[in-house]
């Protein structure tokens, strides 16, 4: 099962300031494009892996989703969700997204966000959640760019040329990462671009979009801070339609 | 047009003296996995796009293909190929890619070894690729991998903890690269992951497989020096299907 650093009270108390967890969906710089992929919501039946705050699965209920079944392991994040974005047509469930029996044919959408990076065996996660859905049905993922989860060292240092580079390593050594990323001894499952894709693919999904998410120059603009995710891939958007025929 | 790099006598020298120009496909670490992703070729009409000295087109012949298509800009490579690669099934033809216009339906399998990143458009060659194969027609195509590309260094550097890394910028702008391989002044187009798929995506092809090549542990065992190949992704490799109606 996936470590559950959410409910770490320091990792916590430091997620709690993020911009996308203080702002919601319009704090995720990635959101734009991310919403970009989802297909009309009127009348879905939604599952969101990962809920978190649970921001995506109210917004899906107020576009007109017939019901969305929030997941999440974070007992603390899904406190907060049924405090702040209860809404009629969303529930709230804990849930370990390593071992979760989804009910057949249950759903017409299946959401995650930046949270498939944490589950060690994504095959089965995406197998699935293929059998969770119609056939037809649209998944729509965002994970940490294995380009990014990849490094012995994962922060920008100077470059041969005097700019800064990101110290690129171990990328194609998947496995298990531990970062120091807002408490101590996170742990995330590195996998290459390969290992997404296949998962998808071998799930009986078809491939739609693949985006590799950093802030258009318009974002730097703004936030001049955000320069250095031009340098390399943040994150890995991906969509794939499951195929008529399950394999 | 693409530079045409492989006539510059400097640069053909080195290239000659490369393991895959001395000992063709078996000299290239690459092949076994391109090779995996091939249909059985009996009977298949074939077009390699970069087809250097011929030893795909000759190889793809000896395998039962019914016609084999080698095309290159290089007409020095292609003197080579009609002196050293011939068969009666193997045609070789001069052609830019940027501006060839191929048969509509004309081929059962499009191959290209690494040739791709030197063109400029790939979406127009891509979508030109798709027309000319029958529908449920078979791409496969190894590129430079979009890691590999980007750099304004391209070449490994001590990291952070003392072990060599890849020092990545640039990843998403896209465009030009010139970089001194074999002779100075070589220009690669760098292109994204996203690019490459959403470009076999939007011409009409299903993607099967995406492979991010590395030696694997056997073969840097055996080739301690291929030992920083696993650092990064050297390789990109693509497969397609020509979906039955063209988008």
């Amino acid at each position: 099962m996936a470590q559950n650093v959410y409910d770490d009270p320091a990792f916590f108390a430091e997620y709690g300031k993020l911009p996308r967890s203080v702002h919601g969906l319009d704090g995720a710089p990635e959101w734009p494009v991310l919403r970009s992929l989802l297909p009309p919501l009127t009348g879905l039946r939604v599952v969101d892996l990962g809920c978190g705050f649970g921001w995506f699965c109210r917004w899906a209920a107020t576009q007109g989703a017939a019901s969305v079944l929030g997941l999440d392991l974070s007992e603390r994040m899904l406190e907060r969700a049924v405090r702040e974005t209860a809404h009629p047509a969303v529930t709230y469930r804990r849930a370990d997204l390593d071992a979760v029996e989804l009910a057949p044919g249950r759903f017409d959408l299946a959401y995650s966000s930046l949270t498939l990076h944490y589950l060690p065996d994504v095959e089965r996660v995406l197998a699935g959640v293929r059998r969770a859905l119609v056939p037809g049905g649209v998944l729509v993922a965002s994970v940490e760019h294995p380009v990014y989860t990849a490094p012995s060292s994962p922060g920008f240092v100077p470059g041969p040329a005097g700019r800064p580079v990101w110290p690129l390593d171990r990328y194609l050594d998947t496995g298990p990462r531990t970062t120091d990323w807002l408490a101590p001894g996170v742990v995330k499952h590195h996998r290459s671009v390969e290992g997404y894709v296949s998962a998808l693919l071998g799930a009986g999904f078809v491939l739609t979009v693949l985006r590799e998410w950093g802030p258009t120059r318009e974002q730097v603009a703004e936030h001049p801070e955000w320069a250095g995710e031009r340098e390399r891939p943040l994150f890995l958007l991906l969509s794939g339609v499951a195929a008529t025929v399950a394999p």
